[in-house]
């Protein structure tokens, strides 16, 4: 992984961490009770949709790896590999807005198109 | 916009403007020979094939938005939004690599669900 040191990179990483173990508990704990978060089917707005947005994705994964993460005070982007049941190579990107440890915004940016695809096939 | 200062950070934003300004030849001289680039569709070798994948997306474009970029001596990591005639919102990722001025590696993310569907509802 390719990152520099900063604090919203440290909060960024520590809920990849959290998420993508499974740990979805601790991983809401660094999301903010008002996140608003643009993902690719449209605005979610609020932990338990944010949670009910993540949470059936990292069911699905069986593996993710942080390729970089960079950021400063506030500001974390990050890219990351991950596969999942469905969908062998599903890469996403983050851009997080922190505030006091807990993520408050985020575009959360991946490629639908194998997974409607999977889904589709799987009809 | 929000990014730190790096010697790569530089590379990525000059290439961003060029492209997004439909400045093809010039984006090309940020782009390596040889570059390697995998995009949602597969991977991309060599400057020509980059460039018949980035060249038609530029056409399409009505406006684009650099969110943020951050990254260190050889590695930038970009987010960016774009407006294109089929798809009103349709934001980017760029994980490059930058040797002597010039991209050498990128992972390129984007949501391709809403091309396919412009696609599919102009047959």
């Amino acid at each position: 992984m390719i990152s520099n040191d900063s604090p919203a990179v440290r909060v960024a990483l520590e809920y990849f961490h959290a998420w993508s173990g499974k740990d979805m508990d601790k991983a809401m704990t660094y999301v903010s009770d008002d996140i608003v978060c643009d993902a690719p089917a449209g605005r979610i707005e609020g932990a338990a949709a944010y949670r009910a947005f993540l949470e059936p994705f990292s069911q699905i994964l069986t593996s993710a790896s942080m390729l970089a993460a960079f950021g400063d005070e506030r500001t974390a982007l990050v890219m990351y590999d991950t596969s999942t049941v469905p969908v062998a190579d599903a890469p996403g990107a983050e851009l997080v807005t922190i505030l006091d440890g807990r993520i408050t915004q985020s575009r959360f940016l991946f490629d639908r198109a194998p997974f409607d695809a999977a889904r589709a096939s799987a009809d």
